[in-house]
């Protein structure tokens, strides 16, 4: 397995303007998983409670995600509630509840270790450093994370950050972690605590990459259609880190296209709920709204 | 007189978080003639009252800037107040006193009557429609508007739609024109509504066009020092408009092509107060940039 992603499974109760949905399945680990599954195979290291599904499960599996990393604890499984204003930007959440994340202890499986692709989605930094110290021979490490992270756990996060290859984040907690409201000035302060590249999600407006040698700058693919902006940075994480693992590139145009596949995964996350319509798709279908995109951007 | 803009000459006192401005030389035509004439020779019409410098205008005219338009009308020229707040997204007029512009009725100079591109900079819908009826032969009449008018003069809005090939509006006041919160849907809309294209001005996010058979995203030039953003919507029709009238071809390559210099003419504008940075660099500088902006947004 050379392409390993550590996160949430989880069930969300989403609530928007115009529908709901109670208890889908959900977490940034099966976010990214299913995108990045589109490229080849992934594994997955998380854990659920007795309550979730075991035909989801099976589901993964038969999708090309391994879940050989997902710990079986007792308990119930993460659960999320939110709900969202009619401008898609503004989210309510209405609860967490860790339940069995709480005690959440990441064990990578012996034959993940090896692993060259490394997600490390939103957890507590000191999770996510558990988990990539097991791994050993990692070649691109990304993480994501969050606010909460950043106000409360900034020494754990800024040595997480000294360790890893990559970091997505939206803007606003990009400008919390920088102390900078400009985001071009934001990134590249990012970059020098130590991530190689940082990667901006602006929602709506896209998304922007900054690194040493590189900076690009894409929109998001114009949805006309959005049910649920869930998931949609983990599937754009997904996307990335799926096109880059399958390539096995790490040169400027591989992470060009990838910020592009990164894209193209999301819109398709945010037009169902869950991971309704992510799950739908096929590579041809990715494909042919890669080509949509690079047309529909190119100069 | 190939290129003509009919729009406000002004002074404008602006407030940012780190400085201020006192009645310095501003208003739609002015940022715009001034983006346009990177390209080539641009007739200015508007009006101004007895207090608006000469030596102004005589810099105007030497940057390739026709004033023949200019009207000089007895009493005090437009003049807007305003006070940014830190975040640049949230304005805050402070004053707007119309002055000469209250009872402004465009006269169109005879040697600009059969120019091809026109560009109708904020205004009136009914003064707009004015100008434009005044002109013989327009081959690319591209209109600007904004909230007040989309709420207070719609039927003059909507008589004017049918009469431009391009409207340019930033994405709160598309929302409104059209009823639509969804963006794409939204610019779909207002190209039913007449024009064969609008353009989405969304400011740090970038710029999105519609067309009937063309779509195209651009996200802003990364600018590290914003000095103050008013202007820049103008400065981007300017640069926009300018290299059309220059090149003289709409095909997609070119329009796409106006988008980067309309991008770029934005950027310089927001890097200074007023039109200094706009007025400073030349052609060589803008096309240096639009190199650069090329290559960070191609896929």
């Amino acid at each position: 397995m050379n392409h390993v992603v550590i996160g949430t499974l989880a069930f969300d109760s989403i609530e928007t303007p115009f529908d709901r949905r109670e208890r889908a399945v959900g977490g940034s680990a099966t976010y990214f998983a299913h995108a990045a599954s589109k490229f080849g195979p992934v594994g997955l290291v998380g854990v659920v409670g007795k309550d979730f599904p075991r035909a989801a499960l099976a589901d993964f599996e038969a999708r090309g995600i391994d879940t050989a990393g997902v710990e079986h604890a007792d308990g119930e499984s993460f659960f999320w509630s939110c709900r969202y204003e009619a401008d898609w930007n503004t989210r309510h959440t209405l609860e967490t509840r860790l339940n069995v994340f709480a005690e959440f202890d990441p064990k990578i499986p012996d034959e993940y270790k090896g692993a060259e692709f490394v997600f490390l989605a939103n957890a507590q930094p000191r999770i996510q450093m558990r988990a990539l110290e097991q791994m050993t021979k990692p070649r691109l490490v990304v993480a994501d994370t969050m606010n909460l992270w950043i106000e409360n756990d900034l020494d754990d996060l800024r040595a997480l950050l000294g360790r890893v290859d990559g970091l997505v984040l939206n803007d606003e907690e990009a400008r919390m972690l920088s102390g900078e409201a400009n985001l071009v000035r934001a990134a590249g302060r990012i970059v020098a605590l130590g991530p190689k590249f940082v990667v901006l999600k602006k929602g709506e407006h896209g998304a922007f990459l900054l690194g040493e040698n590189l900076r690009f700058a894409l929109p998001a693919y114009p949805v006309e259609h959005v049910v649920d902006p869930t998931g949609a940075g983990d599937s754009f994480a997904g996307g990335f880190m799926g096109y880059l693992a399958h390539t096995g590139s790490l040169d400027p145009s591989s992470i060009r296209a990838a910020m592009l596949y990164g894209t193209v995964a999301a819109s398709y996350c945010v037009e169902g709920f869950s991971i309704e319509e992510l799950a739908r798709h096929r590579r041809s279908s990715i494909d042919r709204r890669f080509d949509e995109l690079r047309s529909f951007v190119t100069p």
